[in-house]
């Protein structure tokens, strides 16, 4: 079953590291000097490039940074980098990734208020718009655009508008979101985002890209609590020297750069998203039809990953299952929900409708073999 | 002039990124789910050989952590982990990189007592003991192997003696050392250890490894000031579940993995310790036949990286003798330091004697078409 994909490794259906194109990783096939032209101009290109991709050309309102490190790094660069001391900051949470916020946020010494959903809701502008009204000290509003632990979109333009209106800064971790599903910058209110590398542009992890309002971003110059995430520093760096102060991944940086002449050449957000929209109708006509159930209403579901109930059948085991199909060149992801039994499936990266079909076909002869019967439709 | 190093880029006469082997970027050339076993294993394999190459194998009193990001980015997970709330360090500075360990510590909100040195003296031992007699409130001392400022080594494990015997807690930069340079962790009494990915083991750019003393990293539970860089936290992940909290570089690591393979064949530190030796001692033969001067006293001379004197000679630019090594295929090194126009010429990577030679050649003829006379002994 599945595609043969030799030394390149098994399908990936999760929400990153994804499967990347082979040109995408033969562009690691080279060693540059950090501090050298080459590199220097490569870099430039790509800030250059992100910017124009994100709708915010140069010279426009918005700054694009790289930070090192996981998408993770990026948030807490931001956070730990731009929240006055004493600060506060209200955290949207409807999954892991806000929790993460809340934590980081709390960690750095910044008090947190959570305005909390369970983990199938959106984030509601009028809770938000409460929020800002009950506590005017606040000095920022942080949340998910697709919270990875289900899948779920919140509506990032709408809070926009009401923090845009409050005078708050705004935060928004589009980590698994970005590229691909519709988000203008300047509408939304933004003033700063995080995306990775990893993710919808389908370059490999070594870094995070962060977006920030200029302005938002020079008022915060000196409030860094780190020395390594200092994104006002870090800015300054690829500004002033056009090199990054401590060593950046370089070879991953050469795989962005192929990376996203492709994503350009996929024909961008749009075609992307077309891609991948059209891999998770074909996931889901496919489950629904094996007889699996999804975790959220279709009506906040992205097309990015979906979390499955788990069967409910005495021989199903997700370990056993997760298994066999890694086995038949499949790798999907577990669950990470507090109070359900579920499982997920990405539907991005360097895989296409066909490979979603072979999955489905595994899936089934997965079930087959474990005699887990479902109630098919 | 050169090798032709076709689309694998420029030879690199720097501190690393380093020139790195063929099959090192190759191991790259494939994408591993984060969480999959497949990768658990790998990182598994590593850290136990990372034990073994440092002679302190399992189960013995070290463990190592991997962090995202580059070598400072483990140097600031070591200090904002370990180092208590008010706590009090001694560092010890004769280069940009102790500079930087007091910076980072400054940052974390840590009192920082400062041991300064010229660049070309290195610490003494002696200074260090009368420093912890002083004050008997410090926790810890600090200091850099080798100072990639300049190339010089300090004499870590004389200085190890004298912090071992006060009961503090000792941190090593060893970031361009580690792996080359003799260094014994327990005789030395070293807690923590820094080096990275992509320093002498000639793996690509991506994350630092740290080595614990576990019983000292035991005991900072709790005291990390970042979620990204909790020292603590990432060795309990990597030790429970085998898995990284966040997005690890995968194909970093996949070339590592590969790197340690050819480390080990090249005959661990003695052998690759034998090679940048030869490469070093035929730059120095080179250089002095051509006329530059070294800054250091070859006695605390490291076979690493190698800082020379500016020609005294009016036609003398480096900007223009950087550019024209670097379009005969040889990038060298800015110079770091406070005092003296210097540039440096790192020996270290996938360079080898025939490589050395072909670049002092490349500089012979570029100082001829500059114009540049100098008094070749």
């Amino acid at each position: 079953m599945g595609r043969n994909h030799g030394d390149s490794g098994k399908l990936l259906f999760t929400p990153g590291p994804l499967t990347t194109a082979r040109a995408t990783k033969e562009a690691m096939l080279r060693d540059l000097g950090s501090r050298d032209a080459t590199f220097l101009e490569i870099v430039r290109r790509m800030r250059t490039k992100l910017l124009e991709l994100a709708g915010v050309p140069k010279p426009g309102p918005y700054e694009v940074i790289f930070m090192q490190g996981s998408g993770t790094f990026g948030v807490e660069s931001v956070i730990s980098s731009v929240m006055p001391r004493n600060g506060r900051i209200l955290v949207a949470i409807n999954g892991a990734y806000g929790e993460r916020i809340a934590k980081i946020a709390t960690v750095s010494g910044i008090h947190v208020s959570e305005l909390r959903y369970p983990e199938n809701t959106p984030v509601r502008e009028a809770d938000v718009e409460a929020a800002l009204r009950e506590d005017p000290e606040l000095d920022c509003v942080a949340v998910v655009h697709c919270e990875t632990t289900t899948g779920l979109v919140n509506p990032v333009e709408n809070i926009g508008q009401v923090v845009k209106a409050s005078g708050n800064c705004f935060m928004v971790d589009a980590m698994s979101s970005f590229a691909v599903l519709p988000l203008e910058l300047e509408a939304a209110g933004i003033d700063f985002l995080v995306t990775s590398s990893n993710k919808c542009f389908e370059g490999v992890p070594g870094f995070s890209v962060i977006f920030a309002r200029r302005e938002a971003l020079l008022s915060t110059e000196g409030r860094a609590r780190t020395v390594s995430l200092d994104l006002h520093a870090q800015w300054r760096g690829l500004e002033s020297t056009g090199q990054f102060r401590f060593t950046p991944p370089t070879h991953a940086m050469l795989a962005m750069e192929r990376a996203l002449t492709a994503y350009e050449a996929e024909g961008g957000t749009s075609g992307r998203r077309g891609r991948y929209e059209a891999n998770h109708a074909a996931l889901m006509h496919g489950m629904h039809k094996l007889g699996f159930r999804p975790y959220l209403d279709p009506v906040y579901q992205s097309c990015i990953i979906t979390t499955f109930y788990y069967p409910e059948h005495p021989r199903f085991s997700f370990k056993a299952f997760y298994e066999m199909l890694s086995d038949q060149g499949f790798v999907i992801y577990p669950g990470k929900l507090t109070h359900a039994n579920c499982f997920r499936i990405g539907t991005v990266g360097q895989v296409f409708p066909k490979d979603v079909e072979d999955l489905l076909n595994a899936i089934e002869s997965t079930l087959a073999a474990m005699g887990v019967e479902m109630n098919p439709s």
